[in-house]
């Protein structure tokens, strides 16, 4: 059937089409049911709704999801037909069932994610079938594999690029910026690209937006990766792998975090960012991993997919028992960033000492000689400090460093939490206190979020042991609900 | 945040709310999250979409499915909130993640489902749970009670009421309005709901409703019954187990059917409609039961968690190698179940055959002696026509089932397929049927479907072998296509 487009200013997640009642009726569709809408030779899937009084009968109206990728303009002839279930279906319900896929198959769904062809809906029964049925390490190099050829590429002419990436699960735990000046300061090329949060109180990318330009261009990154040897951005608006940023946005609705497509998403980000010497941060005992076999079976996939790929990924076992850092929330990450990179003596020594740990791994993964005390004395001559100086500015195209460092500040309304007793501190939970950053409106309020005041250790009745920040009285009545009631510190 | 409420005429298929970007900002939301829209004491989760010119920045647009749940008029001030991941969506993760769930967790995901708390995605997860990690009897009989619990119920007086029920997977397979019939006709009483098809050509509700009204209220249907001892109703409408039927929607998606959630389907709506001997048909052997030791094992469990709730679930076992009838489409099915009514020597033999079975099977589980020669008489003495034509009357409210019945006709647009060669038909596939009458418009356009002239055994070359009917010709063609790439009908 034939329809005339009408694009709507309306972003619905996902492509839908409006129709009136008596169009739907003709084209023999219900709210739900899918048609593919095409123009000329593109088409996509979307899903239908009936919406009065928004288009005629002649009309369809298009979500910008649709306008967007069919570059519509509004009154164009726009073909509609009715969608069986169609292939990329059928093949989630194989998965589902507990069968291997194909090279194929895995290619057509990740074109069909990427293209907008499945549904949300569609892509929470792939994830689950992932989840519980499994991949082999054969599938999950072919899904590698499409992701990688899905999506956009950056090459470098060096020999050796340089990456880090830790899986998370640790709250703070902001080794990257630091990781990222030391290294290339010592040399090596690291363009570094990070996501935003996905569970956690933030992730790189917001940290850094804090003082950063973060969204920048493939070109750009090239020509800042030239001058400076590193960047930190945010690697979301790269279109490196476009097909995972769905993936996770439907993973992110239960707080899922899908082994194959763990290994997939960072290996083919990676790789398609032109890296080739990854050092892959693998906490256990509190994070991700409960135990070291876990993580190092985790590390083994990664090692072995990296080969098949010809990039070395080096994974590194870390504690993972408690938060790393005093800050959580962007701005507070940044502040123990500054703070460790400018050698100030209250720093917080744990961020420190990972930061150094990681930096000399990837160094040595490089080839670099006696690592560990390179990096230390490029952290502690201030060469470091000197260098994401020069990133920053490079990414932000202006000498302002100084000035967005001295702008930061933090949330007004706050809550200080003191230790209800004298003792000792024996826990502080990891996700408990992501969760307590969430419920305070990070990431995206930056100046939100939770300070630390003590590790594990002695405590004494009195003593500060949180500060609670938020832009809203709100959030911070129901954070200071949550701390009471799942106790994220956990004190004998 | 406070905004006022604007119904809009929009029916999105689940709760959404439309804001504009400035509102979103302001309620620091961003398309996709999950608001919590309250009037007075009622409140309903919704998924925010953005879309100008729809609403003012101090209105959120409300699709049909919140301004019917909240009964808005428009203009009155609703009380937006956040809303974390609660603790439904935690629920299906724990369940995801391999748990058992203890029974105030599956009332909560019920619940939570019934109020359309939880988006169809969520759903999608709950359901690859269930399949994937499966569930304990013990769990199924939590998962039946609750959704018994949360619905609407029927109530007899009398000590035994009757009903069938099919598994489904079979191509036609329309025994109940002739078993309805003959048991009702033996002094049994049985008010019949049936589905409307999930992934067949046909439901019984799409069948009966080609002559008869479907969908009555629960009281008209106590009236009837009381009357005629029978019914043959759609269940959809009547409130039984809401929960079903939105589970039932996005298992649809990938046309799942999922071992648990059929269980409890079955057995709260039958529970829930006043039943207590239910015989349940489990074909195997080309249906969705493979061997006949799947189709024991589900069948006992029908029996033990029926025995939990003191109704007799009774299981037989039948032939689900190939399709019963001739006819598959809504028109189609009910002109075979009308000529076996008829006793018309040319009707289906296996319809016929497969109906008296079950016909005495019920009876003999509610204490009918010689039911088999007694189902028998009652067919062939036309005595089960008589009680169909009473109960179609009673639920039509006048005496037009000649009128109806007469007025029954095929889709116009139709092809004739011939056997290519002469031989043996050695398998006509009922999946592959359904799809083909799907293809061709059911259960949608009641008129269209698939005529098969042969069942298994000789054919020679040239013999009809199907007719199919369509209200359009593209999907005719689309059917062809289908016919040649797919082969239902297997001939060595």
């Amino acid at each position: 059937m034939r329809l005339k487009s009408k694009n709507l200013r309306w972003i619905a997640g996902r492509p839908v089409v409006i129709l009136t009642e008596k169009a739907a009726k003709k084209l023999n569709v219900h709210v739900d049911d899918r048609v593919k809408v095409s123009l000329n030779k593109k088409s996509i899937y979307a899903v239908v709704d009936l919406f009065e009084g928004v288009v005629r009968d002649a009309e369809i109206g298009l979500s910008k999801e649709i306008s967007s990728y069919l570059r519509t303009k509004g009154n164009e002839t726009l073909e509609i037909s009715t969608a069986e279930m169609f292939l990329g279906a059928k093949i989630i319900k194989k998965k589902l069932d507990g069968a291997s896929l194909t090279k194929e198959e895995i290619v057509k769904v990740v074109s069909e994610i990427t293209n907008n062809n499945l549904t949300e809906t569609e892509i929470a029964y792939f994830v689950s079938a992932e989840k519980n049925q499994g991949m082999t390490l054969q599938e999950t190099i072919y899904l590698t594999e499409a992701m990688i050829n899905s999506g956009k590429h950056i090459h470098f002419k060096d020999k050796i690029v340089a990456d880090k990436h830790c899986i998370g699960g640790i709250a703070g735990n902001r080794t990257t910026p630091i990781v990222v000046s030391i290294c290339t300061a010592a040399g090596l090329k690291m363009p570094k690209s990070s996501s935003r949060a996905i569970t956690s109180a933030s992730g790189t990318a917001d940290v850094m937006e804090t003082i950063a330009n973060v969204e920048l261009s493939t070109d750009k990154i090239k020509k800042i990766v030239d001058k400076t040897n590193g960047c930190l951005v945010w690697g979301g608006s790269l279109g490196l792998a476009p097909s995972d940023d769905k993936i996770i946005q439907v993973e992110r609705i239960l707080n899922l975090d899908v082994e194959p497509q763990l290994l997939a998403s960072i290996i083919s980000k990676k790789i398609s960012a032109g890296s080739n010497r990854i050092v892959v941060d693998i906490p256990y005992g509190g994070g991700k991993m409960k135990t070291k076999g876990e993580a190092k079976a985790l590390g083994d996939k990664f090692a072995k997919i990296g080969k098949h790929f010809n990039v070395k990924f080096k994974p590194v076992y870390t504690d993972g028992t408690q938060p790393i850092g005093n800050g959580f929330g962007p701005v507070l990450e940044m502040q123990d960033v500054l703070s460790v990179l400018r050698n100030e003596p209250d720093c917080p020594q744990d961020l420190k000492k990972k930061s150094l740990y990681l930096a000399a791994e990837i160094m040595s993964l490089c080839g670099i000689y006696f690592a560990g005390s390179k990096a230390k004395k490029i952290l502690e001559s201030g060469e470091a400090y000197k260098k994401f100086k020069e990133i920053v500015n490079a990414q932000n195209e202006s000498k302002d460093f100084d000035k967005r460092v001295k702008s930061l500040s933090l949330a007004k309304v706050h809550f200080h939490y003191y230790s209800p007793k004298s003792g000792k501190v024996v826990e502080i939970n990891n996700q408990k206190i992501n969760s307590l950053c969430r419920i305070l409106g990070t990431p995206e309020n930056p100046r939100a979020g939770v300070y630390l005041h003590r590790h594990l250790g002695k405590v004494k009745e009195g003593d500060d042991l949180l500060t609670l920040y938020s832009e809203s009285e709100e959030r911070l009545k129901d954070a200071e609900k949550f701390l009471l009631e799942y106790q994220p510190i956990k004190i004998v």
